[in-house]
């Protein structure tokens, strides 16, 4: 268990400051102030050689002075001295250690020496150790501030329920800083820094095991173990706490050059955010997004079961811009039944009625419309969730009481739905609010998004109550050593239960012209060679063939074709194949992600994949279920339904062979290099799909 | 001239109010007490028969018998009695009317007759309304509340640059509010109500007219005059007045019908996100975008010559965070030039230097660095703004003065260059700032996209700095009363000066197969109907023939095909047409917007359209300039230049065909419903591009 002994770090009964200044705006000073400002009950013990008493605490020389034993030690020092105090800190049986110290792998190699060094101690004496170069950790409930960071002086975080990791110091501070301007208590929070020791994923995942823990807002760079951080991810998901996560490089393009044609679009931000979503982690997309997921999730009270949202309005306008908003997240605005429009329309004659329920102004006049409104809306209109938009009515103190009042009454008739009280308010009103288990935001925009990411999480959360199980592939085929040509690939993925045409391969036009006889007409030709990747750009392939002559001249044309574009070329012969009959082409492909390792994308082939890009990715393995999930995120998936006279396409015949594919990928993690699946013809509902052409690139030795 | 006379409106020297209450808290009595309050410095004569002081202030038993002049009447009394103060206002000589009422137009047809009838009165009497069924308006910097909104007593507006018009009173009431939030100066404010006269495009034209105002923020939900709206809107975007617009209605899917397949992607939200681009309004997606937008406006000072943006921060992370979020919004977070990034590094060795350049928690210990961090990213890195992210340091006074001294001398040497400060700080703060013409932001997405707008704005303003002249077309061509064949529809396009094919109507297939040899091989196929849009569907299209015998064999199968699928369908013959050199295919199109009239569209053919979406759309007529961005619009412009072995095409043709079209389109207003070419054959540069097919449809009489 890689959570083992983080204890000592989150929850110590005692802590020493190694390096503890007397002045307390030092860095060694800032940790024994703010312990001793903000009523840590435990023991602290400043170390320092040169002074008795530090900050009034009684100080020590050394922490082998320490007369009892100490559960976390604070170093403060000089790199060149940090890893004496972690080995004096490993003979006194310190349990965790937090090192605030810079100057080591982010610096330079003899940084990365000693850093290194720092871990074989740790690792020896069973010690836990955040850092080097970090800002330090928290434990709100504790009082336990073991950090330097000045942002807890402008503003003292709360206890609460969402815990904070971070991978950025500067960024993990500015964090809890806006947590605190928003009211949002925070339980735990965690900056990794170097991560000699514990890193972004052990943090995360003590946070899932921590009871205390509600919610977990993270901020990610890159994490450096893929085990580790998709188990953390799993295990924060399977205790349903939801984790929001701010990963940035969005920007950045992938630098690998590609060889294969999959490879060229799987840039890797592209990866972590299939990778995210495949494991229920929320990405946000800017600080506000990221706040504003987090406070849902903690105030929301429960996520949502399906996207029914009722809206209730005094804006027949903020209504129609809420309405637009919920279908742009994909939740339904649904009308109410119309027996109980009927029922709204004859207490308040001009108000409308469908949902949005717009109230309008009068409701301030009228206040029993509201509690009536609000009761049809969630007897007879059967939605999941619901926000009141209440403009600026929140600051009038007197109608906000009565307001909150009636959402109480209603929030006890119908338990379990979130709401969102939607109005300017005072924060003291804001805070009866959220007391009464609303949440409150001042923006509809926000509000309506704040119920996506409720049911963002619950739609996680509920996808992975049923199991997924991977296919049954009897014996999961070898991998080559070497290229093969395509007639080889496709062999081997038919092994895996991949459709494959019938094809065979030839050595003379001659052989090609009976073969295809064999076969059956219609054919295709193609070039046969496991160094000619792209066969159509130099006239290696030849569809639609009708005769054996057709077939004979088109096998020499192909092969001539060859010897003029890449006389080097290995050629194996001739590929005769049975033209597959019409249907949607789609590519799928496996690349070999640097963290991820194998990954699966989907796309439809033609200028949605060329122009747009528009692909979905999973990390491998992964279940038919996940794999309909990501035909989902295509946004051409249009052209897999009936669409302009076509018939809807086989597309769970499509998310078997994605999950396939995938198991195949994960059996060689080390191994493969890539995969081309182009293209994948997708029949007609029923009728399956079948690989026309394939490559596979091991990895180079 | 649309805004004569609403000077009266805004600016009046005195003012009634008929149906004035001597209860401050009613409808007819809060304008009396927000005048009297907040000290609007005319006179204010409250009108009503029972009583001889209300809230102080004498009263007049009726409007005629005030002794002075009235230049504004505010009429709070039941419809049923509005209409005869209304006559009463024009026999006395009041210049303007502000009309709360409701039970207008927006109740039923009666309402909608007395409506009519106030129109009448006024226009007659030459006097301007405003309403009825509104909040009211506002001109803070006179002091003049005509408005009942209680929401000014909860937050009282400051005087600024900004002005408001909102269709929504409640909307409008609400933006006022969050405005005092945002601390945004307001200027004028103008609910529109039913727009019994002044409407929507009047109260915009005469913000952009008047010259305290610096920005509009708009609240629309349809406009109803098409010359109006969009003269208004140039009107602002002419006299270089932002207009931020909150346009709501999104999700509304167009609900007529469409007849052709241009029509059915033409949803009127669409044509309102293409007009509003068009003219230069930046369209708001939420809330808290259209206050960011408008305040970036207010408090950025200038707008952006170019994308290019300098990032400076004391967090590497936020660094990396704005910079995705820069690329997103199409802003160019370009590196500074090498010798700079050296003079960076030398002073601060572990810093970030590129751009963003991270001047790291050491900035708070050498304050001087930020001075020459500053002074080398604008003096070296020619960047057209700046966003200097300070996490919390904002909240530390001693710092924050520092820091702004420094940001001041850097101001005052780069001056006309967008500056953002982004830092959480305390409101006083934070107007030290704004006073000094930076904007603030403590949220760093927030700060980038501020940018972006401001970017947004210079484009649209220097973009029609510069003539774009409409193509001059000798004659423009008569529309068909009636339905034409293809050949005839394209001979009509082709007099606009759009290439065709070369091609010929044959009756039989015999002449078919003589035109063929006339116009060259290969040839296409075609019945020619006018009846029978959807060609392919029914098989009536054959391509890629290569001989006299195929084409007559061809000829005979389409007519044969046509005969079976639409037997009723009129039969012109056999279109038979030179086949295009293979170029991309892309779809132009013609269709009436029911406000907009007629509005061309482009598309490049196949999934992207189909599948996709993937179009844009402008108002007609528009010139060339105009066209090249509305192509820049398409999610596959990718396929339009060099790509994937194929070469670049012939933009600048496409950009000529739609300019063309639309001054064809625009000159038939009422009478074309539709234009539909599909595909038009775009060559390489250079070698133009043709129309292989076109439907044109005249309105049914």
């Amino acid at each position: 268990m890689r959570t083992q002994g983080m204890d000592a770090l989150f929850s110590p009964e005692s802590v020493a400051v190694i390096g503890a200044s007397g002045d307390p705006t030092r860095i060694g000073g800032r940790p024994v102030d703010y312990l001793k400002r903000y009523g840590f009950a435990g023991a602290i013990y400043p170390i320092n050689p040169k002074r008795e008493v530090v900050q009034g605490l009684k100080a020590y020389p050394s922490i082998g002075a320490v007369p009892g034993p100490v559960d976390l030690a604070i170093i403060a020092m000089p790199a060149s001295l940090a890893v004496q105090a972690v080995q004096d800190c490993a003979l006194k049986g310190v349990r965790g250690v937090v090192i605030f110290s810079s100057g080591f792998a982010e610096m330079d190699a003899e940084g990365a020496a000693l850093q290194a060094k720092i871990a074989d101690i740790a690792r020896e004496a069973g010690m836990r150790v955040v850092g080097p170069n970090c800002l330090g950790i928290a434990n709100i409930r504790k009082n336990l501030f073991g950090t330097f960071t000045t942002s807890i002086e402008q503003a003292l975080p709360q206890a609460g329920g969402v815990s904070i990791v971070s991978q950025s110091g500067a960024f993990g501070s500015f964090c809890l800083q806006l947590a605190v301007h928003r009211g949002i208590g925070i339980n735990l929070w965690a900056t990794t820094g170097n991560s000699s020791d514990v890193d972004f994923a052990d943090s995360l995942a003590y946070c899932a095991e921590d009871p205390n823990t509600k919610v977990i807002m993270g901020y990610l760079e890159g994490a450096t173990d893929r085990d580790r951080f998709l188990d953390a991810l799993s295990q924060a998901r399977d205790l349903g706490k939801p984790v929001v996560m701010m990963k940035v490089g969005r920007s950045e393009v992938g630098a690998d050059a590609a060889q294969s044609h999959t490879a060229s679009l799987a840039g890797s931000d592209a990866i972590y955010d299939a990778a995210l979503r495949q494991y229920g982690v929320y990405r946000a997309d800017s600080v506000d997004d990221m706040l504003d997921a987090t406070y849902a999730c903690a105030a929301g009270g429960s996520f949502m079961n399906s996207g029914r949202t009722g809206l209730v309005t005094v804006s027949g306008g903020v209504g129609v811009l809420m309405a637009d908003e919920a279908e742009a997240q994909g939740l339904d605005v649904a009308p109410l039944p119309e027996s109980a429009q009927a029922k709204l329309k004859k207490a308040l004659p001009f108000a409308g009625v469908r949902n949005p329920v717009d109230v309008t102004a009068q409701m301030v006049n009228q206040m029993d419309l509201l509690e009536m409104n609000m009761d049809v809306l969630f007897g007879e209109g059967d939605y999941d969730a619901a926000i009141i938009f209440m403009s600026g009515v929140g600051l009038i103190k007197s109608l906000n009481d009565q307001i909150r009042i009636i959402l109480e009454k209603i929030r006890a008739k119908y338990p379990g739905r979130p709401m969102v009280f939607c109005s300017l308010t005072e924060p003291e009103d804001r805070k009866l609010y959220e007391d009464s288990g609303f949440m409150v935001f001042d923006e509809p925009t926000r509000a309506v998004r704040a119920l996506a990411t409720l049911r963002f999480f619950g739609d996680a959360f509920r996808n992975h109550e049923t199991p997924d199980p991977l296919p049954e592939i009897a014996v999961i085929p070898d991998l080559p050593s070497t290229m093969v040509n395509e007639i080889e690939a496709k062999e081997i993925l038919a092994k895996t239960g991949l459709g494959i045409v019938r094809e065979v391969l030839a050595k003379t036009p001659a052989e090609a012209a009976v073969a295809a006889q064999d076969i059956g007409f219609p054919i295709v030709v193609k070039i046969a060679s496991p160094d000619i990747l792209h066969k159509s750009d130099i006239g290696g392939v030849v569809l639609n063939l009708t005769s054996k002559e057709a077939v004979q001249e088109a096998a020499k044309s192909v092969l001539a074709k060859a010897a003029d574009a890449m006389p080097d070329a290995k050629i194996d012969g001739i590929v005769v194949a049975q033209q597959a009959a019409p249907g949607l082409e789609a590519i799928l492909g496996v690349t070999r992600d640097p963290l991820f390792g194998p990954v699966v994308m989907f796309g439809l082939g033609g200028v949605l994949v060329e122009a747009l890009g528009d692909v979905a990715f999973r990390i491998a393995p992964f279940g038919k279920d996940e794999a309909h999930r990501m035909i989902e995120e295509i946004h051409g998936k249009k052209l897999l339904g009936a669409f302009r006279g076509a018939a809807a396409r086989d597309v769970d015949a499509v998310a078997e062979a994605l999950s396939r594919l995938s198991v195949f990928a994960a059996a060689h993690p080390e191994t493969l290099d890539s995969i081309d699946i182009n293209p994948l013809i997708v029949g007609e509902v029923g009728k399956g799909v079948v690989a026309a052409d394939a490559v596979i690139i091991p990895v180079a030795k």
